[in-house]
């Protein structure tokens, strides 16, 4: 097989534990794959870096920030191919530039265009162990750009694209995607394998493990993503496309996101476009809307009820108070201790009964629901936030997630 | 003026000290200069990283070598581009490649092929301060070099002649260039300037400011080479062709070299080429040999010294004892008890007597002369090491170096 392992910081942390790294990559290796690694800088590094910009300028140059930052990664990259030769493989380094990720110009967060392999596969024909440089490309123009947040997960899963390889681990702290949280229901368990569209749904809904970009980006590819624990062998979670899960079980996970608000608005002026006005300035002002539910309260008014992130919540209020301010809006209530739970799965495309379960169980526990959303493969309620942790234990246990 | 600066690692060992940097090439800007600036790692950087590889293997490969430690300049580069940012400067950092700077496949000891100022040109035009990470090329087919042991400075005096910089100032923490060594007599002066062949005999001689290849360099290409002090504001000395150099001194400086040990073969057999074979064993075993003297003792047998470098000596000794056991040289002593002495000048080219003086100053010294050699501009004396210090300040002395 040809696989793409990729190592984040904390796997990385110290000389150690990138001993331990090199010591799994030639486990791998000698079990005869072909191995490409693609690893980020030392854990801590990349933050003393930032300090040290900082100590010069509130703003630094994005560019210059790309040129800092992505000196980390290649003393990862180069110790790591040194500790690998020095364990007898054959093993090379390669930046990003080397490694042919080129990116548009968006410094600090680029976007990868495409990727030439053509120097991977020369090394890989090669028998060689590549390390490479993650986090970074090199623009059009010759400029190093960086991937922004959860950029590494984002090349490797680029390059097991470029490359065409069967299997792409992203090994972190954590050992799998858990049917939820296992610090609010112990029981939770650890999937054996998920789609690309329950992992979206489940990374947008607060699972951290995986950064929906790289999702999105190894469902584009069609690439066979597994995150898994560097400091284990304990098998991990395969992220693949719906066709190669044997067993599409009903539910897979249940999400929980506490960082939720609700605006509700109350005698909104029922005139054409008024909703539209709203939530253009609310779009504006880079507030991200999630739920909406709009009723009418008489002939001529509406109530709007709507959810934002906490941290988008003062933005919000000022857009409103503008709305109240010119009589359009009569009042508006804000309300941060609430919660979004969601019920994860594929199997609900083709079965009834999944949303009605999920009422049922909240009734039966005595818990509100404010608001309901559903997608396809989802479905998500709003209630207060008391009850957050009894309602993702009671649907993991209506759903039987645990056996 | 178009003025490259080229910062060393103490002068670059902290954030307050590239704030300082940052000053100084503020100060050139303003002054109404363009401005390249030369950086290397922080002091203390490349160490760091060289211990880490080291801790995964003895003998690391070079190719990673250079990887590693070519992440230092950026750091440095980058810093200092954000800090004449906030200053309010159009700055920009490059790496060695984005500079142009092409190497040789030599990694940790690249030969610079040739520099594309392509990129560092326009930028220029556009009135930018470019910060470039020294000590690093890019080979022609893409890897990344570093250029070995001053390599920082080389990359300044290459870029200085490949965008035809007035000036290239090579910043350390010495003050630059002095008559002698300032801690055997405190009444050396400073030079105003020297030229370049007699700054390279100074630095094969053994005064350690700049590495005779950035010297060779900046001949070869023309460039004006000043080395000053960081730590104030005290004015450097201009290294140039001979014929910028107005005042002739008939002596520059004395330079003093410990670091030497002398081998005496006696009985060697008088047959044609056995000092050919000797020599070429010797150049075999990269033994560094300098001064040579042989004499007839009998009619079939010659006495031969020569000196080499104190590090050379044993494998020295292992080429002479095969001699003594074929037969071909009876007997052979080795001192290390010695030292060099040398007086260097372009004003001897056209003035008789040079010589003949540092002899009677030795001689009235009482000091004996185990052996001499002369260049153009340039007499070396052998003698016995516990009269090192008398002799340079004999030397010194006579010269009227300190006026």
């Amino acid at each position: 097989m040809l696989i793409v392992q990729k190592f984040g910081g904390t796997s990385v942390g110290d000389l150690d534990r990138i001993q331990n790294v090199a010591n799994r990559v030639s486990e791998t290796k000698k079990n005869g794959n072909d191995v490409v690694v693609v690893v980020s800088a030392m854990s801590g590094e990349t933050n003393k870096l930032i300090a040290y910009a900082e100590h010069f300028s509130k703003t630094p140059e994005k560019a210059e920030i790309d040129m800092l930052l992505s000196s980390g990664e290649r003393v990862t990259a180069s110790l790591l191919a040194i500790a690998l030769t020095a364990m007898g493989h054959d093993a090379i380094s390669m930046t990003g530039r080397r490694a042919g990720i080129v990116t548009d110009n968006s410094h600090t967060k680029a976007r990868i265009e495409v990727i030439n392999p053509a120097a991977m596969n020369s090394a890989l024909k090669e028998g060689k162990i590549i390390v490479v440089a993650g986090f970074q490309g090199i623009s059009l123009d010759g400029n190093v750009t960086t991937l922004g947040r959860g950029g590494s997960d984002l090349s490797a899963v680029a390059i097991a694209g470029a490359i065409g390889a069967d299997l792409c681990e992203i090994y972190t702290d954590v050992s799998g995607i858990y049917t939820t949280d296992p610090r609010i229901e112990p029981k939770a368990r650890k999937l054996n394998s998920i789609s690309y569209d329950e992992m979206l749904e489940l990374s947008s809904l607060g699972a951290k493990v995986l950064h929906s970009r790289s999702v999105e980006l190894a469902k584009k590819l069609n690439v066979n993503l597994v995150t898994r624990t560097s400091f284990s062998n304990e098998e991990g979670t395969l992220i693949t496309k719906e066709e190669n899960i044997m067993e599409k079980p009903l539910v897979s996970g249940i999400a929980l996101d506490k960082n939720q608000a609700r605006v509700s608005l109350m005698g909104v002026k029922d005139r054409p476009g008024i909703a539209s006005d709203i939530f253009t300035k609310l779009a504006n002002k880079n507030v991200n809307i999630d739920m909406i539910i709009q009723n009418k309260a008489h002939d001529d008014e509406a109530n709007i009820d709507f959810t934002v992130p906490v941290t988008d919540l003062n933005d919000a209020k000022e857009i409103v108070d503008m709305f109240i301010k010119s009589g359009e809006v009569k009042d508006a209530s804000f309300n941060e201790k609430i919660c979004k739970v969601s019920i994860v799965g594929v199997g609900m495309k083709s079965h009834t009964g999944v949303a009605a379960k999920a009422f049922s169980t909240m009734a039966a526990e005595n818990i509100n629901i404010n608001m309901i959303s559903t997608s396809e493969i989802k479905v998500s309620m709003v209630i207060d936030e008391k009850y957050a942790e009894l309602a993702v234990r009671s649907l993991h246990n209506a759903y039987e997630l645990d056996k």
